[in-house]
């Protein structure tokens, strides 16, 4: 019996639109009815995942636990989020839930583990992600080598997913930061980028960006995928 | 109080993310927490809508009217369908809820009276749809002139839908069909494409279509955008 997916979403809500997308064009299906089943709450009223880690913002949980509740309702075999930060939060939800969730942090760490061998990742991610030390615990459970952005790299990334994605901005206003950020982490070491925050497979496709990167809603997509008994695209 | 969609989706998968991507690009958000509250259902299990109205297929309506009585669960406010053959199913619909369907064709054809004034309009679409009338009266409500394809060019765009998008398939591999149904309908006089098929304004973006064209996804975003009380992005 194959599975269906629940996705606790609008963190952002380009972002979730960008997963779900990803899903269908990874899924090897040959017609409609090939396709995986697939519930979306796209929560545009969850508080701000980083404000809330950093600045004692608004709690988070409440708004997704009324996500997650819907998604159980419909029927999702298991719960998968399109923001890194949101996972933060993760052992509170699965506590409250037999559903698993999927971590995008353990599918991106093992992908990278596979394709860059021996590389060092630079991780751009929100502040609130690398305080709560989610990308580091993740990638030291795959012996992954890493760098994070010093704190003038880590202004300009911010800029670029709250000034820029988030705020549904032209990639132009947000060009010259996301140079400033990759040029700097390369003179560091980094082999490759891992785009940690969900709207920056956003900023990278929009920007064209054509250094070596891994993309955690891809690979969170593909875990999907195969959870739920599907295969995925052969070229993907 | 601002309102949130039901998105009754699956038919076909890409043509459901497409139009939650045109509903967050659309809405006239500055931050996450500004854009709409979406409820989907990609349901990959309704059976082909064009078969169960030509060929005595499966009848889609008890796994449509399964999908509506979860996001009526979930508490949506309204319902779209991001297909415009399952539109001759809508009256049926309608009648099991209280909450209102938006309709993609009459959208469309409202947009058709204010941008393209005086000009015929081709519909592209299903032989479903096309045999159900289902354009053909919306036109006709709106006193929109249209044309619709011969046999020869509806069987080329039937191949671009599901050889073509549905399959996941490259865009070359349905190029010249495509070419040759939009050369042989401007012969006729058409001086738009109405997209009246969820995949074409997917086969229009992969083969880059330069021909005036409305599309109903996009119509149909801006439509339950408004009803929900946001504002349309003046750019759009």
């Amino acid at each position: 019996m194959k599975k269906s997916i629940g996705i606790l979403g609008g963190m952002g809500p380009l972002a979730t639109a960008d997963l779900f997308r990803k899903i269908v064009l990874l899924t090897d299906a040959a017609c409609d009815n090939g396709h995986i089943r697939i519930y979306i709450d796209d929560n545009a009223s969850i508080p701000d995942r980083t404000a809330a880690i950093l600045q004692g913002g608004a709690d988070p949980l409440p708004a997704m636990t009324d996500s997650l509740r819907k998604l159980e309702r419909c029927g999702a075999d298991c719960i998968i989020m399109p923001c890194n930060t949101a996972h933060y939060f993760l052992p509170q939800l699965q506590a409250l839930t037999k559903l698993p969730f999927l971590s995008m942090l353990e599918a991106t760490a093992k992908a990278c583990r596979a394709r860059f061998p021996g590389k060092t990742a630079a991780v751009l991610a929100t502040r609130g992600t690398l305080a709560a030390g989610l990308y580091q615990r993740a990638l030291e459970a795959e012996s992954v080598p890493f760098l994070i952005p010093g704190e003038a790299e880590q202004d300009a990334l911010m800029r670029v997913i709250y000034g820029g994605v988030k705020a549904g901005s032209p990639p132009d206003g947000y060009r010259a930061d996301m140079a400033s950020v990759l040029d700097a982490l390369t003179d560091q070491g980094a082999g490759y980028f891992i785009l940690g925050c969900t709207e920056l497979p956003l900023a990278a496709q929009a920007l064209g960006l054509t250094v070596p990167v891994a993309d955690p809603t891809s690979e969170l997509a593909k875990a999907a995928i195969r959870f739920c008994g599907y295969g995925v695209k052969p070229e993907a």
